[in-house]
């Protein structure tokens, strides 16, 4: 059983910061410049729960998995940093950590 | 913007015990007899998951919610005391530990 | 084995309708008016897919867990008919429908 | 928006037959010979449900997370196939038509 406890610690912060980016945006004076932001949260908060869960129960699709995950950090990472609201901010460098973290554990899937 | 970080954490050292559990049961010499606690570790895994998600995002449902997450605890820690392997243990006092938590915050649901 | 399948499409029904419904509102001239209907579509789509799989899997909890759903359908729709879009009153008709399904199956958890 | 109807029916079929497919082994004569299936079941159905998540929203990821998701199909279906059991047949045939319908559909994921 392989332990991923640092990765699983930044999917889980970056995770938890997604959930909170979105409705704190949902909260927004500005809430029709928020939306690529909520849209993006809501992708990325589900995408790097179930590669927490993969890893945890030592899936064969786990490290797979993270390929898709950390694009989904960069594109919320990407939406993010646009905004100055500290949710955004805070959401942004979660979501940056977490593609680090991505990246260097990842797998290839076949693409043909 | 309400706070649950004790819950939340004792949500997420369920789930995540939850998850090692079933995979380690099905790992076990004597499958068969680990079917319930399988079967109860997924349920408790995605209920854990989804509270988590519920009070992160500061849903009008996540003390609701906590009452049937505290049934899923309950019956989970039920299953996996009955079993000696060290994960069912480790996986009962989490379940304990967080019914404990939910039963504090939890909100009753109409029930008509 | 239990054989759910009117229910089970109700729930997959309201789970993709509010799918839906959320992004189109993130669409909509007015978003600060749909936040409400965003948040409440997003609970009840995580919480109506859930359910189908619990009660697809025949768990011990799928009948208890469709109090929690009735609510977060019930809440959704609520929010939902308040407003004229086709796809808010599309979600609301499939949050009714889908619990009032719960309400004819669901067991009571025990409340203390 | 795009409608994805005909993949997502076939994502959904998928999901529930997985779903079904896992409770069938654990209560199978044999458990400890479905261990293999019984995981992959478990992350074929929970990557299927967030595939048709993601699609119905019309999220930016839908089509790079068929690739992913492709790939668990493959090998559920590989590993249900080598059983007799009819729910394991029926599970590898929804996994194929899965994979088929996302291996259409997908975009490439950045690869570096």
């Amino acid at each position: 059983m392989e332990n991923h406890e640092e990765l699983i610690k930044k999917l889980l912060d970056c995770a938890l910061a997604c959930e909170h980016c979105a409705t704190m945006c949902l909260q927004e004076e500005d809430v029709k410049m928020m939306a690529g932001c909520i849209s993006l949260d809501r992708d990325c908060a589900d995408i790097c729960f179930q590669a927490t869960r993969l890893l945890k129960r030592d899936s064969t699709l786990g490290l797979q998995y993270l390929l898709i995950c950390e694009e989904a950090c960069r594109l919320c990472a990407e939406e993010c940093s646009k905004h100055k609201h500290e949710h955004c901010q805070a959401c942004a460098a979660a979501c940056i950590a977490c593609a680090e973290a991505c990246h260097l554990y990842h797998k290839p899937i076949r693409q043909e």
